[in-house]
Order: C-alpha cells, then sequence, then structure tokens
C-alpha cells in the first residue's frame, strides 16, 4: 500500500515511501575507489533480491549464467500492493491510499554499465521484456498506467550501476502523463492528426534536429528540449501502444537507441542519463491521439531553482547545436 | 533577447539561452581542493562581474568594504533585454522572443557561505534588497513575473559558492506560478477563503508539521512535501506581495529563516539546497486569494527518471518526520 499526498497549491501528487530510505547507495564508494557493496544484481547473488518475477533463459544449454535478464519486485518500492485506490480528504488536503507495482528489469547477468555493452540479441531481449512486463501490468484490473524508465549514473538518480531499468505502474495515470494525453487528444481534435506525427514530419522535413534515422524509427533532439543532448525517439509508423510492437520492431528499435546511446557517451564522455518509455495507458481510449516514444535525458545540469520553482528550464544548448555534435559523434554501433 | 520555446506535448516553457554555457563552475576544484577561480563576488574584485546596478553602503564610514550588499547584472543572463514579448509559430511549434531581467544579488563582501553566517543587521539587509529588487522589476512596464531564488551548493544548481541568490523577472507569468494562482483563485472562489491562509490555519491546529514560529511567520514541512525535509515559510496575516513588507516584517522573517536554515544546516550536515520566494504577478489581480511565501528544498536526492516523467514526486521522509527532526535539531540561531 502507498500513501500519496496531493499538494493543494499545485496540483502536484507525491508519493510518501519512507521504507525507500534504507536502501543502499552503491555510489558511495570505499576510499579504494572499487565498490564496497556486492552487486545485487550480478549472476550468482539472487539471493540479495526478492525472488523473481521472471527469468529469461539464454538459448544455449552451455550458457555461463542461469539466465540473461532477470525481472525482480523493487526492494524498496515506490509503491505495491493489490488493493485498488482509496481517496480520502483530511482538511484542505487529498490523500490515496493504493496499491501499484515497482519492478526492476536486470538487463545482463555481468555487471556492465552501459546498453552499449550489451550485443544486438541481448539488447533486443530487454526490449521484449518491456513490452512483456508492460502486457502483464496493463491485465492487472486495479493499474491504469506503467512507465518503464532508466537512471543511469548518480547524477540520473540511480544508487546501483548494475545496468537495469524499472517499472512502477500506478492506479492512476500521473499527472505529466495526463497533461500529454490531453493536449495530444486537443491537437487531434483540431486537425484530425497525431501529435507526434505532425512533430516527426516536422523534424524530417526540417532535418537540423534529426540524430538518426532507420526504416521504422527516427531519432532527433526536439525543438523545446529541456535539458542539453536531450533526444527523443519515436516509431515513423503511428502506434499509441508499446505493448503492440512485433519482433522485427524491437530488434531495430534496440539497435537505434543502443546507436543514440552511444553517440550521446561518446560526445558527452559517458554522462549520467534518463530514459523514459512513454506508452499511452492501459485503456484504449488514446489509440488515435497518442503516440508512444523514448525520451533520453543526458544530466550534465542540476535541476535547480528557477526550473523547480516556475516549471520554466533553462537549456544552455540549443537541440539544433546537439543534434549536429550528435550527428558528429563516433560510435561503433550502426544505426 | 531571450529565445523561449514551447514544447508543444507538455506545454512547459524552455528558455534556450547557449550564452550561459560560458560560465565558470567554481565547483570543479582544483586538485589541491582549494578554488581554482578567483571568487568574482568578493569584495575587491568587482571588476569581475558587470557593473552594479545598485549598492548597499555600510552605516560606519571606518567600514572595511565599501559595500555591504551589491547587486549586478547576471553576467550569462537567462533573460535579458527591454523589448516585450513578440510571439511566432514555426508549423507545430509556438515561440517567444522576449525581453526580461536575470540580477545576482551579492549578499555579503566576505566570502561567507551560509546566511547563518551573517549577522541579524546583514541579513535584514538581504531581504530588504530582495524587497527593493521586485518593487523596482514590478515598474517595468514589459516585466509581469519576478522570482526571486538561492541554489545553494552544487548538488542544488550552484556554479559559485559564495553567498548569493537571483532574480529573474520575466514578460510574461511562468507556468508554475501560474498554476499555484489558478488553485488558489478557484480555492478563493468556492470558499471565500485564501488558500494559505487555510493551510496556514490547518497546520497550526495539527502541530505534527510546524518547525518554528515566530509573532508574524510560522515554518513548517508541507503536507505533500515533494522533497524530505522541504519547508515552507508564510506570513501570519494575508499577504499577497513580498514588496508590501515592512521593516519589522523583513527583520523578523530575516531571522525566522536564518534559524530555519540553521535548523536544516545542523540536522542534515550543510547540505545543498533551493531557496524559492513566491509572490503574486506584479499586476493587482491576485491581491485577495495569493499569499507569499518562501519555499525551501534541501537537496539529498536526485530528481529522477520516474519524476521528469510523470511530474508525480517521491519522498522517502514523510514531512511528520521531518519536522519532529528539525525541531530537534540544534542551531545557535533564535527564532
Amino acid at each position: 500500500m502507498s500513501d500519496l499526498r496531493k499538494d493543494p497549491v499545485s496540483g502536484r501528487w507525491v508519493i510518501i515511501a519512507e521504507n525507500r530510505a534504507d536502501r543502499p547507495v552503491e555510489f558511495e564508494r570505499a576510499p579504494s575507489g572499487r565498490i564496497a557493496l556486492r552487486c545485487p544484481f550480478c549472476a550468482g547473488n539472487e539471493r540479495d533480491t526478492p525472488p523473481a518475477l521472471a527469468d529469461y533463459r539464454p538459448p544455449e544449454p552451455d550458457s555461463p549464467h542461469p539466465w540473461q535478464v532477470r525481472v525482480v519486485p523493487n526492494k524498496y518500492p515506490a509503491m505495491d500492493g493489490q488493493r485498488r485506490v482509496f481517496q480520502e480528504s483530511i482538511g484542505v488536503y487529498d490523500t490515496m491510499q493504493s496499491g501499484g507495482a515497482h519492478e526492476v528489469i536486470i538487463e545482463s547477468p555481468d555487471h556492465c554499465l552501459s546498453p552499449t555493452d550489451l550485443t544486438q540479441e541481448q539488447s533486443k531481449l530487454v526490449y521484449t521484456v518491456y513490452r512483456d512486463r508492460l502486457r502483464e501490468a496493463s491485465r492487472q484490473r486495479h493499474l491504469a498506467y506503467g512507465m518503464i524508465f532508466k537512471n543511469a549514473g548518480a547524477a540520473a538518480g540511480a544508487s546501483l550501476e548494475h545496468l537495469h531499468s524499472q517499472l512502477i505502474a500506478t492506479p492512476m495515470v500521473p499527472p505529466g502523463a495526463q497533461i500529454e494525453l490531453d493536449h495530444c487528444r486537443q491537437f487531434h481534435r483540431r486537425t484530425g492528426t497525431c501529435l507526434f506525427c505532425a512533430i516527426l514530419q516536422h523534424e524530417l522535413a526540417a532535418k537540423q534536429r534529426v540524430v538518426a534515422q532507420s526504416a521504422r524509427f527516427v531519432a532527433f533532439c526536439p525543438f523545446a528540449s529541456r535539458f542539453a543532448y536531450e533526444s527523443w525517439i519515436l516509431p515513423r509508423a503511428h502506434s499509441s501502444r508499446f505493448e503492440q510492437l512485433g519482433e522485427d520492431d524491437l530488434s531495430e528499435l534496440a539497435q537505434l537507441v543502443r546507436h543514440v546511446v552511444g553517440r550521446i557517451e561518446s560526445a558527452l564522455e559517458r554522462p549520467a542519463y534518463n530514459w523514459l518509455l512513454h506508452s499511452a495507458p492501459f485503456d484504449t481510449s488514446a489509440q488515435d491521439h497518442y503516440h508512444w516514444h523514448i525520451e533520453i535525458f543526458p544530466r550534465l545540469a542540476q535541476v535547480a531553482g528557477f526550473e523547480l520553482g516556475t516549471g520554466c528550464f533553462i537549456n544552455c544548448t540549443s537541440p539544433e547545436r546537439a543534434a549536429g555534435c550528435l550527428r558528429g559523434a563516433r560510435t561503433r554501433i550502426g544505426p
């Protein structure tokens, strides 16, 4: 059960999760510079995490590891429990007690740090697992929305460095996602077109912010990037839900994302970054007007007082300059 | 002139300020651990900043320094220029070219790092300067809103450590402020009461989240704190604009804020933090329903992927626990 509270001034929901205060932080390293903590995500240390929700076996029977990708419940969940939403008012305040899910997707049995360290086959499997977990969450009647995200590096909020992603699924559509859905619905009503399809058409014609392309996907720095070198990856064909992706899509997407991450790592010397998958809520009402996409934000500067106070971001690198720089960066991974 | 761009998906405005990429970062220290950079804010180094917009002389003629507080234009402004708003659409995108102001308020001629290092007289002067600068900005016809804020420590976004605050004034009311104003207006229409006055009444009765009080001001951890140990300071009497404060108010407020910062520094071992002054826009339409206040956020954890993607914050310390801890913390500064 999670304790959600709404700030009546900003309208923002906050999850109060005191259990998470106890989680270990690997980035506080020993003075020797070596990791003081035994990595709970490495193969062999499975007992350091809760029992797996799913594990994906290697195709070769003689593989050195019993699994390739492993999904476990977060040991310190922000959301958990099966209960449906229970709302309450305390004076001027609104609260919600609710169930939810918080999973960790361990992307490799080896202690690697970057998606560029995976093979194309491993990487495709990771995107297959994302699809499977979103499908599984979407079948739970008490869940309305799921976000898969990756915090890579301490400056992006990671507490462990072993390559992993997380899924948080919530009983309501979170405010940030609802705002996007509302804007997309309004645009669709006004023009008959999907907003993201219109953005994609604009970017492909303008060319100046495009970073990389493949047959089915396009990567570009968005026009109003809030972070320097922010990059979005969209499917060319309209599609609202990531769960609907086919096998060939998953393989090509995994390849293009690794290519973009490789360019970011090369241009910016392996920065911390966040990676977010925005997909439509689990009901099907957003099918025509929403378009799933991936957002990547390198975390080169702190989110500071003005941004937190006004909701208005200051970005010191134009997306045109960022895209030019990323196009020129070297990476050993093809698009 | 500043280049503002609106993201059509989230509705967020972003300021693209490429000039700011060149600013020096003091926190990248020399290997010796000493500051490699000459501090441009220390007395004697006035030529390292643009000419002062205002400086406040010490009352004693034999003071070792020619000024006590000094206000300069930000050398790397996010907003500048006199021009009024000019809006344009480029395909699916909205942009704005506009003037604005970005000032730095240097709070001491000495290289001190914390408001708790100032005397009560110096501290009162700083709050007087805040009032003066907001009054000055509110008289400029091309400006609609001003926010005074402080980024203290690298993890809060500061690039220089010498005690200072900033004012950014914008030609439009920024989205985060507009949302607060809208919620306050709706609450006032519904109940005939100011939302902040109602919150204050609730907190004073509940007691559990109050940190400190004085005759005119109350400090508490808000019910839906998005950051651990977040603290707000409000005037007890309804007041929408900080610029209207009298001399006695300024002195008492300066004292209470130093007291709260002293408790935060003591409890959390001098954390990085943001300090924000939220006051009504420069027009007077919010007089009845808005209530100025100060927000302080210690920056103990990064704003991570889930928060950036959903707008929903995860806080590992309940405000009840945080307030109890701050009430128990030692500080040499009285309330």
